[in-house]
């Protein structure tokens, strides 16, 4: 029998030890837990960078994780604590927008504006509200070591969702910035800068029909063409800036060997846009 | 068959591969064990947060939990190396104060000087002076590796604790900093200060009478009232800051959408004063 | 059964979710891994520095680790994906000489410059062609998630290297600098910098003869006497540095409660001499 396995996305950093009280709390549930994290580094507070790690990123673990998602500014409040249930994971998580990205690959349109969104038929979700699943004293400011753990740890031997809260059929949902198109153009922003510098924009990298005649322009700078590898010369653009197909699924701008950012000076919110030559 | 869970606290940082060779170490030795780290992130030689996060934390684990707790600036000199065993965990360390923390809980009254102390009937320890359950050859300068973690993981194997050396009575004891009342007003002091700029102060939380009549002065400010969660805007003070009893059980200091820290420019050792109000 | 180890070697770092879904890869197609960080703090594409961490700190794992390391600027390239079968661990790694240092331990005489280098008996690798052990789509990015875990985890399932690729018999090997001996001196440079400002050169330790009466030099400085711990205070030397054969096997300086590498302004490079008296 393999031991369930319970991944953590939060906002806690590794300099306390709010990450690692969570796993003793689990490991006293569970003893047969398998912990792992997936970053406990989004940045303080960042619902929406949260949101859009967690939505990729949930696609490359097995289908019977389950996800403690944990960025919390209204911990303490009636935002709601939440379980959702998917095909790929179950999200143990405040209901504050967290899980949107995850929530997204299910719906057949994104919504445009904040606030609750219709779960479509392939989800399911409980609001929290069975306290015996729960670790106490809870405290006021720390539910991902008093609920969210508690829950994930209890559902992995197998208590069902049913009996952790009631079923709800809404969650709250917030919307990340959508690229737009006009005419021969898409225009987006960076989403998300990385450690290297990449900014990864939210234009679909999947979509771009022509790696050849595509012009990516951001703050005044043009890359024609797009680049295979971090590496390829073929498509250097102004100030030795590249665009490429990134491997979150999106495009990204990249300096060979630098930092994007740190040349550009740019970071989440610069607009990108990515205009088709006819040719 | 569950696996023995071991616990790293360390100031060793996670950009050497220092915290990681310890988990080789360990699984050469152990290969079932069930790794876990608390931080390694303790403030480089910080003797005193470590011993004040493991006392909190280390609650919060399986009562049967190894831990390895490693803040060693006298590694390689007569400090030795013990073992303590304890209703809720067995730590392996060396005897420079890192567990006053953990033997703290279990004494009738705090020690006000840095020495000896007497352990209570509850705990029993060991210095540790068998050299067949260390890593040869051993390093001078690096006894988690070769000393604390290889001890961890014979202990998990079942070694007992008086075939790993020699029982003693004492452990060195370094007090924290405490709280002193005086009329109807309590003075401790910032100990610890978190990766959000909260401030935790020495003043426990579950002694405070009155949330509503409480006044926290720190750096001249006032705040009037305890606060429930980081967004309750009913008892802000001065400079937007508010108090709260914290997850980690002690009294708070924390800016909303903020950094208490950065806006006081207070950190560890900052006094902070508790007024009961007699209304 | 024990689970599998799979060790992790990477500049990813832990800002950004990379290190997090190698592993969620990982227990998707093996989920009795044993999943390790050996580190994802090595210095950014700086391919050394991880050879050398990893060529010392492999050998504290247990000989049937399987190490995933991965410092890849030329990802996506036509650089080979590779594996190598040694003695002590299993790597899974891309051929651009990250695994110089491993290497290193089983060759007669140490190459003095770059290129391929011939693998002696005792090893056996194999050039990673079969793309039904990869992920796919493979990102043309992020190898470590769609090559080389996947390679790793399948490995673990018992699949045999030579069905993953063509077997090899040269590595591209990327020589560390070596100390040089001349009468009475051995001049060596600092090769990596610890978090705690400790500088690890490239002398090794177990060849220093007699401690009292070495003389190490740097930027200046003299150090006579190699100090056993980092509180010995017989064998301080000019601005409080000693110098100390250090828990990685080499010769040290180092600063006692400060950083020798602040106080230098001396890094990966710095010319170090020791000199032997004849006394």
């Amino acid at each position: 029998m393999t031991s369930p396995i319970v991944v953590f996305t939060t906002d806690f950093g590794l300099s306390d030890a709010y990450a690692g009280v969570m796993k003793g709390v689990a490991l006293g549930i569970n003893p047969n837990l398998r912990l792992i994290d997936l970053t406990h580094q989004i940045l303080p507070q960042n619902v929406a960078q949260g949101s859009f790690l967690l939505g990729i990123n949930h696609l490359f673990f097995p289908d019977d994780t389950i996800h403690v998602a944990v960025v919390d500014p209204g911990v303490g409040t009636d935002r709601r604590p939440v379980l959702l249930t998917t095909p790929c994971g179950t999200f143990v998580s405040p209901d504050n927008g967290l899980l949107s990205g995850v929530v997204d690959r299910y719906l057949e349109s994104v919504p445009e504006s904040t606030g609750p969104v219709a779960l479509p038929s392939e989800l399911s979700a409980v609001h929290l509200t069975n306290p015996d699943y729960w670790r106490h004293p809870v405290s006021h400011t720390f539910h991902g070591r008093d609920i969210f753990t508690p829950v994930a740890a209890h559902l992995s031997l197998g208590v069902a969702p049913r009996d952790m809260g009631e079923p709800i059929d809404h969650l709250y949902y917030l919307p990340l910035p959508q690229p737009v198109s006009q005419g021969d153009a898409i225009t987006g922003q960076v989403i998300y800068q990385d450690v290297y510098g990449n900014l990864v924009t939210n234009i679909p990298a999947d979509n771009l029909p022509d790696v050849e005649l595509v012009d990516v322009r951001i703050k005044g700078r043009s890359i024609v063409g797009l680049s295979r590898t971090f590496n390829d010369s073929r498509h250097v653009g102004e100030d030795g800036l590249i665009a490429l197909a990134g491997s979150h699924g999106y495009l990204e701008v990249a300096l060979p060997n630098g930092s994007a950012a740190d040349s550009l000076a740019g970071s989440e919110g610069e607009a990108v846009t990515v205009v088709y030559s006819s040719g």
